[in-house]
């Protein structure tokens, strides 16, 4: 997945060792995973040669990073101009989130 | 690496297979690899849940795609509060690009 950190997600994360963003949309800290309880604990951190982006080795708990409850969202790959869902859902959404 | 798209870059890497992105700072389409020779041959493109991030799975032409040598521009882990760099150059900057 890929998401937004300010300052603050990124102390919040160095501070509890759970990946936080900050929601652009809902202008709020998001600890990933605060609904659904598919949190990411964070194992490793790099950061790119420019220092603006952050990439973080995580274990995620539930085994599915994407709110559509496929591992990642990542989910599809695009063939002859068509998008294609790979892989399996590892969660049904409506039982995470509600209808 | 993380690089930003444009529509044109996005028609440009699908046209001609090979990793296009576009530069802010520069203004201007930026073919990765067009000073160094170090391009991406794209292999398999994915999109993400939402639309706004897409993933391409690349052979790295040189092994490297940081202009710094390295073959990840995520080369330094946070270890301890200090960013160390992991892993070993596959080539000298200066050679590639000059002084």
């Amino acid at each position: 997945m890929v998401g937004y950190m300010n300052a603050e997600s990124w102390g919040k994360t160095l501070e509890t060792g759970k990946a936080c963003f900050w929601s652009r949309s809902r202008k709020k800290l998001w600890v990933k995973g605060e609904t659904s309880g598919n949190v990411q604990i964070v194992k490793e951190i790099y950061v790119d040669c420019d220092q603006d982006a952050i990439l973080l080795k995580i274990e995620q708990v539930g085994g599915a990073a994407c709110h559509t409850g496929y591992r990642s969202c990542f989910f599809r790959r695009l063939e002859k101009g068509k998008l294609i869902a790979k892989g399996q859902r590892v969660f049904d959404p409506k039982e995470v989130y509600g209808e």
